[in-house]
């Protein structure tokens, strides 16, 4: 069933010399391997995010596939029917298109290390982006393999859902990245979760993973695996580094030295987050003149944006931001989940410079943002939501 | 296919000389309608909550079943096949039972009010327990009015399900309190909505809804409509007042002068909550002695409980409280919403007192709670999960 490296053509390479080209405004934020992210202005002046500027999240160097034809995705494990399925196979399955943001969870991990040391990729607020992604269900991969939907259990004892990359990865000590979702979750038609791939229309490019990635909608991004070789069904959830020993959640007094990874579980849905994305911390306006500002927010679990609060009194008062239409508008109608971020903007609004300007935002589940990050700080700087603020300077004295 | 009152023996009543009799122990809020909550220390103590002890939320007088045998439920409105069921025919649909904690959106509205004035009926922190309540799903029961499971829309239009009473509701001009919650919700088994007639393996009793009431596991209480007499499928949301004119949640800003009850959402879901429930507020420690804390925890939407922090100094250290075992444990293996609330303790610690204690939780998607009241304070006074404190005061010194 299980076809060597050899059968397979899609090769994780294990040196930095056949990187595609990028974007030359991307924030390189770690060059090998490659991790970076768009100026957060970009983010809010468009719904959905080009595969250009769509923040690069990678382990390791960018693999590839160099004859489609080849390629075969292996479904294994506890299942009744392990299949091996060409690209072929898999595009000719039922096609959906889901609007999703994908969020990493170190976004915003500089502010945080900037309060108190942190460890992991530095990142501004820009290491999330809007797609619409296409490809198959994984629920309906999955029954291919003989799993039904709705599935909390195979007859083999499967309650895992293993996604294994073809990269290598220095944590994984030349392994490559992989990660699981429960099966209930990946058997669960609504969940929406898809083997991608296309990316806004487009053939997904090597750096998001053609030929195939998994996208979760609603979870850490850690979790939406690229470039992937095979599909494990297992009695115990991911045994990886990234599953265990990483994208979990301490509280702030746990620290290296006192750190039990096995004490918390890997974080899936992630909380309430909202970003200014203009104009940025440090911009100089003149006191009493309008600004517009723009940002983004979103939240997890498919929990849409109720209502989005601005202050430029630094919290004293606040102003409604207004939420701007979304792509998929039908989500709220049908009731099905929210996967993708809500941008929103305020416009001419009077600033007395200098002032802080703070966002919040407010989920569906009436959720809100913590006040101050020194409530949630952990070592490893993951979901970084606290009330995103920005300064902003009056012009230098000599230009009054 | 809509019986006239006459025939059916579910009667509203429009007086309140036929209550039930009650704990005499009950915090009463309110007399007539009969609105009381038990002392918060009890809750603590059990992980199902009796139904004595369980907080009763009426906007009338109690209605009354004399005769079981006449009672029908009329599935009506938008779908293909309306039905007219017999309670023997509920009890003979397929029986689960889900322990899930109801929690009325106004649970600890008294502390919000302390701050600043709200209006509605005053809570404590008990407005709120957990049963395992035993019934039909509700899913099923639309399925025989010819809905299928996993709808978004009947062919008819319907998008809302809209639950009705049978009481007198001043609210609503005399009329029945009504709820509704989307389609879809209601017709995905996985949301374990019921037609319950059994609390905790009892037939349910009049306070709580006898003969049949609905069950929204995850949902504010308000949507769990009693004594139930007809379900309604519409193309739009309840129009009744609980559903537009009430619990809905605005921002601190928004008074009774300028409120727009259209520019918000029915609250569903609702945002991560913890209580001290022992010790009280209030209560008398001599300095340096230990003490035993225990409380709840509770997150909407089947997000379960991660972490429960308290501080006996006000915030500036946290220790983490062990999380009970829960009654249904299969919630985290089967990776099953959890509709429950996780209790939880932290023995032996040595206390300072005067002191202020804090209790903070963080929920599953890492949601947390947020740290002041004024955050959240909004005019009805809705969903105050700001942190839980409560001041232990040293002996008077005559005593020392």
């Amino acid at each position: 069933m299980d076809p060597g490296p050899e059968e397979l053509r899609l090769h994780g390479l294990r040196g930095y010399d056949q990187e595609p080209s990028r974007n030359k405004t991307l924030i390189i934020n770690s060059k090998e391997p490659f991790n970076a992210e768009p100026p957060v202005s970009i983010l809010g002046s468009s719904y959905l995010t080009s595969e250009d500027n769509f923040y690069k999240r990678n382990h390791g160097p960018i693999p590839i596939l160099r004859d489609p034809t080849t390629y075969k995705l292996v479904v294994t494990g506890d299942v009744p029917n392990p299949v091996s399925l060409s690209l072929d196979f898999i595009k000719s399955l039922p096609k959906y298109t889901a609007v999703a943001t994908l969020q990493c969870a170190g976004n915003r991990r500089t502010e945080m290390s900037m309060r108190r040391k942190v460890r992991g990729v530095g990142w501004g607020a820009a290491a999330i982006g809007t797609a619409a992604w296409g490809g198959a269900k994984l629920s309906d991969v999955l029954k291919h393999a003989g799993v039904m939907y709705y599935s909390t259990a195979t007859n083999q004892g499967g309650r895992h859902v293993e996604i294994v990359s073809c990269d290598f990865c220095k944590e994984e000590n030349g392994g490559p990245y992989k990660a699981s979702i429960p099966l209930l979750h990946a058997t669960t038609p609504e969940a929406d979760v898809l083997l991608a791939y296309e990316m806004n229309g487009k053939v997904l490019n090597r750096d998001h993973g053609y030929p195939l990635r998994i996208v979760v909608p609603g979870v850490i991004g850690a979790r939406s695996v690229k470039w992937i070789e095979s599909i494990v069904v297992s009695k115990t959830e991911c045994q990886g580094f990234f599953q265990q020993k990483d994208y979990k959640m301490f509280p702030p007094r746990v620290d290296w030295d006192n750190i039990d990874w096995q004490s918390r579980r890997p974080l899936m849905d992630f909380p309430v987050q909202s970003v200014i994305c203009e104009p940025q911390d440090g911009a100089v306006v003149k006191s009493g003149d309008l600004v517009d500002f723009y940002g983004y927010a979103v939240a997890g679990g498919g929990r849409g944006i109720e209502r989005v609060d601005i202050s430029v009194d630094n919290g004293k008062t606040w102003l409604e931001a207004h939420r701007l239409p979304k792509l998929q508008t039908n989500a709220y109608d049908s009731h099905r989940p929210d996967w993708a971020w809500t941008l929103w903007e305020l416009k001419s609004v009077k600033v007395e410079t200098p002032c802080t300007v703070i966002v919040k935002a407010v989920d569906t589940a009436a959720n809100v943002q913590p006040a101050d990050v020194d409530e949630i700080w952990n070592l490893r700087g993951v979901l970084n939501t606290s009330w995103h603020k920005i300064r902003i300077h009056g012009p230098p004295e000599s230009k009054l």
